[in-house]
């Protein structure tokens, strides 16, 4: 259902004189007055797709629940400003709950200097879900959108990929800071966060981009979570395949200048790893290349949780 | 739950310099730069609580979800620009649901000329609920909050009340056009949606402006449809109970300076019938007065739905 429920919705979903960038980026940009923007974003999480109540402290699931919207403010280079927050609560136990979940929500709100403006608690019959919305103010250095590389452009990642269900995925720290501070010092022509798998997210700047994306399999800063993944839980996939496909490391890819990448990468204020892991070229799809070999790649991202996938990707 | 968790919420938010208008009102307001606002707010709507999909056309869910929250921005008097979505669908028949609920939700956001900027859809194992987090503009006549109401205004109410359950909670029109209407031509103290019933949020308004509020009971405008439900569903309440508590009319509220209260009444141009109930004075409490007589009213209002209660209320 998903690619083609967003092409649905992307067909159906009427333009409006204040909605400067709408479906299918990581935030949805809106004309707000004076010269100024309101980004958005909204993500959902659930107990069961997400994370399993019964595993964890429900703090991380409402850390989690704002985590996963900064993010996509910082694929967009935002600052964020505020959220709110829909909290559906199964009955059992429904208070302590909110409470735990407000705590690891607030915690992480603090940490990014973003107001809790406001929101909805909703006890039902259902399982516990999140929805939070973020807005967000242009950085500095304006927004980055996904469709805006540019042919020989570098294909740069943040932090290393794969294994984040080991734990990342509830403890990540969105790239705010980091994209804030590469969108003033540097030129980027595009950048999307990694949700869904490098591969599959890749392949979305790509497309939108209008281009191809090669990129070297040797050159994947393969994190050590997909390591142990690959060795200790048996999963049958390579440490790269899982750095590859994973999803929700909820780091950057950007597309940068070759120019501006060689000066980013001996960046040392970044705050964050940078890796060049390939480059955008004219054509489509991706691709595995190293010296002259050339295969095609196939953006198997896993898509985490059950079907979930958010239409703005 | 529910009152005691709002209090608890408004208790441990921190402030927030962008921050205008937290927790408590009927949307937030955030300073967006240059003297422009922004005000969102967020409610969920679920299946069981607040309509039962087996006996509706899908369509009104989305309506619905998307309604609720533009009578909340209607009694800030704001502007409606943007609304994001999100969706949460159980796995029978998703698809085919998912369009039957963005056909309402889009039928109404053309009609208020409201841009849908993004979503998040996640199919899952629970029940179909709706989170649409809406974003305004102050309107040119400025925003309402509920805390302003002073002594002698005079409680104005929009339309008619009660019974909201027999058709009214999925077809109402939020009364966005005709508070920037009102708002922009008269002196209006505070405001509030009647989303939990009369009392209730009248209630509300009182409490958070520090005075009472005294009412005639024989001039509520009683809805037909609370006449309907009286005699036909055998509710063993009477027509006035209905419209005193039934919730879910999502008329407005309205506390208005006597000689301003004087003109509105009068003036054909607001686009639906007002009526004046009573007025704000010193004290604390609801209260029914006719001429010497006067006695406390329970503000007892229908929670609509299983515990559903928006906590910015």
């Amino acid at each position: 259902m998903e690619l083609d429920w967003i092409r649905y919705l992307a067909k159906i979903l009427p333009n409006h004189p204040r909605l400067a960038v709408g479906i299918g980026d990581d935030a949805a940009v809106l004309e707000w007055g004076s010269g100024n923007a309101c980004l958005v974003a909204v993500d959902i999480v659930s107990d069961g797709a997400d994370f399993h109540l019964g595993e964890i402290d429900p703090a991380l699931a409402g850390r989690k629940a704002l985590a996963v919207n900064l993010s996509d403010l910082a694929a967009m280079a935002a600052q964020p400003v505020a959220a709110v927050v829909a909290l559906g609560l199964p009955r059992r136990n429904a208070r302590n709950l909110a409470e735990r979940v407000y705590e690891g929500l607030l915690t992480l709100a603090a940490e990014y200097e973003v107001a809790i403006a406001g929101g909805d608690t909703h006890v039902w019959d259902g399982p516990l879900f999140l929805a939070v919305t973020v807005l967000g103010l242009p950085g500095p250095g304006g927004i980055w959108k996904r469709d805006g590389a540019k042919p020989n452009d570098v294909i740069v990642v943040t932090g290393s990929l794969g294994g984040s269900i080991l734990g990342k995925h509830l403890h990540f720290r969105p790239r705010v800071r980091e994209a804030l501070y590469l969108a003033q010092n540097y030129e980027v022509h595009a950048a999307i966060d990694i949700s869904d798998g490098l591969l599959l997210d890749l392949a979305r700047v790509a497309e939108a981009s209008g281009l191809a994306a090669e990129i070297s399999l040797q050159a994947i800063p393969v994190d050590p979570a997909a390591e142990r993944l690959s060795l200790e839980n048996g999963t049958n996939r390579s440490p790269l395949e899982h750095a590859l496909s994973d999803g929700e490391d909820y780091e950057l890819i950007l597309a940068v200048p070759p120019e501006e990448a060689e000066r980013m990468l001996k960046d040392p204020a970044v705050g964050v790893s940078l890796t060049a892991i390939g480059r955008f070229v004219e054509g489509e799809g991706l691709w595995h290349v190293e010296g002259n070999f050339r295969a095609r790649l196939e953006p198997a991202g896993y898509v985490h949780g059950n079907s979930h996938q958010p239409f703005g990707k």
